[in-house]
């Protein structure tokens, strides 16, 4: 079918093609009723709560089809959700609903490899693809609702005074590979390209995020998807907190794409988004305990009674939200 | 705010109103952690059997602002999801998840209204607006996901033979409507207005399915959203059935408008979607029981070993599929 456009294939003919080439479900899914009907069933899950997120890509305001491939597409689709039901702690995605508007000048062979990417990025979660919707689009358009179950859900607002703020992996390369992308360079260096790489292809924290929150009380949880910020300011709504900005932690790839213009450095790391690191709070008691279990967590700071204050080299500094607005 | 644009409210002003105009749950609905959080949590219902169904609705694709009012899209989105519940039997639609692209010239008008009318469709059914995205969009885009609870889920591949295939209410008259609407023909009559009304203004068969399956076994069953032709071919997967063309329900409205054109009559009545009638399928031994419960059913037709054979004055047509193509 190399190079037929979708309409070729049509509406039908693509639901057939889905139906053909998804897994069955796994024993632990339950499932009283499969993909195909006018409803998804499954029996409950009794002994965990359930978890529910919703996200939704647009073409041309999440991503380009001239600078990601439908492989790439597909992954961040499903990652992007994955990393809020990780930010519930202790959980397990089960379930994935997911709606497609497809343009009609699209190739089958876009939509098959933005299909198998969707479906084994689900494979390597254990994810069952549950239920859908196609339609017809003047952008591709993936919307994914995915539930899954955990013991106990962490909100973003359980933060007490004196909990240390803990982030894991760095910050501010998926903006900057955003940056890179839409200056259509040629000729990229290997820091570029690696900056490009988190951009187009981001893995949520689920296995880091289990792990410390099994063995760890975790007083609160978020994911940095709107930027490192936005997250600081989930966490500490009708609170306060300190915040060390020479913590943040920083790739060597972006310092050495910065030229280490510390401006820009802080811009990228505090308000770049679409990056889904773990930003969290736990008892001061437990620092010893999470920094051997993961190390590659870092304290950026901890809550107070008072305002969010940043500072550099111990002296305050004003920060203002400057990250992407969608309207 | 009347007349302003969206981006002087912004995505998270939008948020802030969606959190503050916001039902509070009920107690039924076991919430464990509300909208708001990177996930919503619930917990769960332990003697049913979930359901869940996703639909998305596109501006210029299912719908276009200069002949729908934001109030009417938000009705529509909510219905047709409803609708899929309803397809399940003795059941109960419980979460809603809505993913909303929003074009940045958009008016905060129009898009509070919407938000309402998508909360008050969801108020009239007990449903909990749990959780959803909001992002920049060229095109309006709703993307709704419903959850909710059954006794048993109704499949559509029930049906065994000699069961008779029923329907509730008639047939063709959303697409006359949408037909009406695209020649944006003035000075309506009566009859035309209705049948807009019919396009514009779906009802889901809560009511009559729940109505119908407590006290019946209905063997089959599926909403009639992509036209009743192929309703019938999902009722009569692997089967056969005898569909009698002359016993198909028609409104008087839409008998005049087609001027009792038998061809346009039938292209509508088998082939236009959006309509949300129920088809389904019972033992021939309950028909009396069903025509007693809910006087608003037909039976068109009964499930054969043979092939569909659509049958008119006892005449064998050939009927082959006409409809809507998305891509």
């Amino acid at each position: 079918m190399k190079g037929k456009n979708i309409n070729k294939l049509g509406e039908f003919g693509l639901i057939d093609f889905i139906k053909k080439h998804n897994t069955k479900p796994k024993s632990y899914h339950n499932v009283c009723l499969d993909i195909g009907d006018d409803c998804f069933s499954f029996n409950p899950h009794t002994k965990s709560k359930y978890i529910v997120t919703t996200d939704i890509l647009i073409e041309n305001i999440h991503f380009k089809r001239q600078w990601a491939t439908a492989k790439q597409i597909g992954q961040k689709a499903i990652e992007v959700n994955v990393s809020d039901i990780a930010s519930m702690g202790n959980s397990k995605p089960l379930y994935a609903f997911i709606s497609l508007g497809i343009p009609k000048n699209i190739s089958v062979d876009f939509v098959k490899e933005l299909f198998n990417s969707i479906k084994n990025t689900c494979d390597k979660y254990g994810i069952h693809l549950s239920g859908g919707d196609t339609v017809g689009a003047k952008d591709i358009t993936i919307s994914v609702t995915l539930a899954g179950i955990c013991d106990k859900p962490i909100s973003r607002t359980g933060a007490k005074n004196g909990d240390l703020i803990f982030v894991t992996g760095t910050f501010g390369d998926s903006v900057a590979g955003l940056e890179i992308l839409s200056k259509a360079k040629k000729n990229l260096t290997s820091c570029e390209r690696n900056l490009i790489k988190k951009h187009l292809i981001p893995q949520a924290r689920l296995k880091e995020a289990n792990l410390i929150s099994k063995a760890i009380k975790i007083t609160s949880m978020t994911d940095s998807s709107d930027g490192l910020f936005k997250s600081i300011e989930l966490l500490t709504e009708n609170k306060g907190a300190v915040i060390n900005m020479e913590k943040i932690p920083l790739s060597q790839n972006l310092i050495k794409y910065t030229n280490k213009d510390y401006n820009k450095l802080y811009n990228c790391a505090l308000f770049g988004g679409e990056e889904f690191e773990l930003v969290f709070t736990i008892n001061k008691k437990d620092k010893t305990k999470l920094e051997k279990l993961l190390p590659n967590v870092t304290c950026i700071g901890y809550i107070n009674n008072g305002k969010v204050t940043y500072l550099q080299n111990g002296k305050q500094k004003k920060v203002k939200y400057n990250g992407y607005k969608h309207f």
